[in-house]
């Protein structure tokens, strides 16, 4: 939530290189002696010295006596379990909560379901809730956290830290979410788009570590994508990326949500679906019905969700002639569905895309699941403590 | 065109990030000892000791000694006409040609017109004789140059450093670039693609240095954009990016050069706007002739371009809303159109953007004119040796 540093030369800046330097070579190498990461790391011992300090008063260095070449010195190990990060995924239906420690363990995890249109402090309370429970289960005091993430579905306005018009839990818009997060948690707070967490997930608990240029894509209520530019977490100039769900797809089409016509999301999104399949049937139907029916060969479902692919790939085609991102990773509640989506999807993208784009960008599904976005949550956390592998 | 390091932890991008450090302190403090230069870097003194001896050697900074608080120690002065960076912009017709300094100053510069359809070689002779003579009229040695950036109107495959099919330039594709430049000019050579030189100028020449996320949009007989994002020239995978003219704005539109139907070029490049108003006239249109028509109020040269101005507009409110940049800059040589042209990308911008978006994303012409490219190209050549501003 807070804005990175608009000058990289900045002092602040700088002590934050610094710091991630050190962590690095801790990471990479092990426990090390002060001479050992100055050598490594080309940084004056003083730095060196006063950063591990620094780290040691949080508590994510243990440092120690020792003896090099004969001579004293101080060797300075990483503490992975020093250090609690919070990961709370807040969704249209439920809440989850992950305790994650620095060595990228989940320590503690539980989800519960809540109504449609429940309201935002609802879920605030629920989230409040499972955290103590998850604390008192893992046997852990708060002053063990150094900070909660939190998932919301919709673009945030990195200039006010609100929810932005046109998300989707309209019981968010306009909230000033982290006073609210930091008053009931207690401890600090950083929000991000749900998408945008599903991306730094990938990259950090997720196979793509080493991937520079990774997008996120998010098929929900809504469509939305997060994006890794250049091996960092991207937000552009207000914070509200990735919302290729208003990519216009038909000039004349329906009217979407945001105020346009023809979105994406009006084409392809599971509320579109649900509404496709669902005439004429007395209960509603859900996204679990859907992947169950599309599995079980329904041609109707089949059908609907072959055509929400390709319109997904014409405007991920056109998304790759942009960004030329290494691969593309599909998430959300219809990963499931596997090929199903994903070969439609593909075929949108290679009739869309440039034919080089189309053939260096690799399209999969996510492995993480649900989990996505309150693990990505959890890795904000360390992220904007300056103490992440990204 | 080599590639950047993968591995941001890497020695190689350590000393890389070392070097930019004290190149940032010389810049933005002046001549500095190297005490004082490892004080405000952080650095050891050996570090920079050792980078300012290599920096030395290649001309970029004098050193003398001088004394500090009754010390003697070693005063290091940045050398901005140390080193000459070569800008080449290779056109469709024409080739320009500058010469620039380290303190980012023009020492000389000379364009010729060449044919249409000429040769990539009869450009690449042309480029040679341009640079002899500015070498000699400015009486500079060959040596004095640290590298020649070429800009070229196509993408560039970063993995093998060859034009892809696609190009504006089709006597191009398939030319490994850099080896044909390099036997010729006799220096280093570092190519990219027009628009990404576009985008690199607008931050290092223009007046937008300040800016984290820009994007210059290229309106020419193809349609591309060069991204500056977080703060950085933007090549994603493979190093073919902001192909935006390859936009589906009509699925079932004309067959564009690319193989796809209703890209924005067909819709929206200078070439489509000479072949709708040339219909019937003996003369073929010139660019220059849809610029004077509009500026003389032609009503259907400006219907052409409000038509043309607002598909440019939906594709870059899709791009918009992707990646959310603070400010777009249009070039390309419809640029002395101004109003007349950014007016209906305006609109087209407003109305398919998601409203904080739109609301937030700034649309101005550049202030380079033809000359973005050429002077992009000379600012490639110093973030290559790393002794850039950026």
């Amino acid at each position: 939530m807070k804005r990175r540093s608009r000058n990289p030369g900045s002092q602040t800046a700088l002590r934050q290189l610094n710091r991630q330097r050190i962590i690095d070579t801790l990471l990479g190498s092990g426990p090390s002696t002060q001479a050992e990461i100055s050598r490594s790391t080309g940084l004056s011992t003083a730095t060196v010295s006063n950063i591990v300090k620094n780290m040691a008063a949080k508590g994510l260095v243990f440092t120690s006596p020792t003896t090099s070449s004969g001579r004293r010195a101080v060797s300075v190990t990483f503490n992975g379990n020093g250090a609690i990060a919070v990961g709370i995924d807040f969704g249209r239906s439920h809440v989850r909560v992950v305790l994650a420690n620095l060595s990228y363990q989940v320590v503690a995890e539980r989800a519960v379901p809540l109504p449609l249109g429940h309201h935002a402090s609802e879920s605030i309370k629920a989230a409040a809730d499972l955290l103590a429970r998850l604390l008192a289960e893992a046997d852990l005091p708060r002053s063990a956290i150094v900070g909660a993430g939190a998932g919301i579905p919709g673009p945030i306005d990195r200039r006010t830290g609100t929810v932005v018009q046109g998300a989707i839990l309209p019981e968010w818009v306009g909230i000033h979410l982290l006073d609210r997060l930091e008053k009931v948690l207690e401890v600090p707070v950083y929000a991000d788009n749900d998408a945008n967490l599903g991306a730094l997930a990938e990259v950090t608990w997720g196979q793509y570590g080493s991937v520079s240029n990774l997008m996120f894509l998010k098929i929900g209520s809504g469509i939305g994508a997060g994006l890794i530019l250049n091996g960092a977490p991207y937000y552009g100039h207000v914070g509200v990326t990735g919302e290729i769900g208003h990519a216009t797809i038909n000039e004349h089409g329906p009217i979407c949500r945001c105020g346009n016509r023809g979105c994406l999301e009006t084409v392809a999104s599971t509320a579109t679906m649900i509404e496709l399949l669902g005439r004429g049937s007395a209960e509603p139907l859900t996204v679990g019905d859907i992947v169950s029916r599309a599995l079980a060969k329904d041609s109707a479902t089949l059908r609907v969700i072959d055509d929400a692919g390709l319109a997904v790939g014409r405007a991920i085609g056109n998304v790759a002639n942009l960004i030329n991102p290494e691969i593309i990773v599909v998430g959300g509640p219809l990963a499931g569905l596997g090929a199903i989506l994903l070969d439609p999807i593909r075929r949108g993208l290679l009739r869309h895309a440039v034919p080089v784009v189309g053939e260096s960008t690799t399209l999969a599904m996510s492995s993480l699941g649900d989990r996505a976005e309150a693990l990505g949550a959890a890795s904000l956390v360390f992220a904007q403590q300056g103490i992440s592998r990204r």
